[in-house]
């Protein structure tokens, strides 16, 4: 029984460490959407494509080895990346279809 | 000519502060998955299933209001969360088929 609380206590203090990351990550995502509606807004203005290849192919590289650095899966990192970009285009679509 | 220049060091300004909130998305990940393999192997040592439903729906839960006070859509947040779990939970099942 004691061992049991203890066990919960653990998986208690794992898990707020996890929410204050999670609620960190998700203030930076609020921030990060901000400054891409911003480039959204400019791109329609200035007639430019929503997506841009070369620059995904350079974040990408850049985030893999980051990640590397820091013990994340490179694998992973990519697909973060390409799961936030594709939520991007979606936003400058639909802001590109409202104009 | 020079409205093409300041076009592009408008993008160039925008693209630096999104590969600095990148890099701190990244470190942050790297923190969250360094605890959740913490959180699998005391799973795993204590026979306790990898998911946990009631815990993803607090989880939601808080990180939907969270987004909403940041801006951000919650139906995003919500989606974020799925895609981080979903990769925490191959993990723990990798690590499960190991021991």
């Amino acid at each position: 029984m004691s061992r049991d609380i203890s066990a919960k206590g653990k998986l208690a203090e794992y898990r707020r460490s996890i929410d204050n990351i999670d609620a960190a990550l998700v203030m930076m995502l609020a921030e990060r959407f901000k400054i891409t509606q911003k480039v959204g807004a400019f791109k329609a203005e200035q007639g430019l494509p929503p997506a841009d290849p070369g620059r995904e192919d350079e974040q990408i590289t850049r985030l893999r080895r980051l990640a590397a650095e820091a013990d994340l899966d490179p694998e992973f990192s990519e697909k973060f990346l390409r799961f936030i970009i594709d939520e991007v285009i979606r936003h400058h679509r639909r802001a590109g279809s409202e104009s």
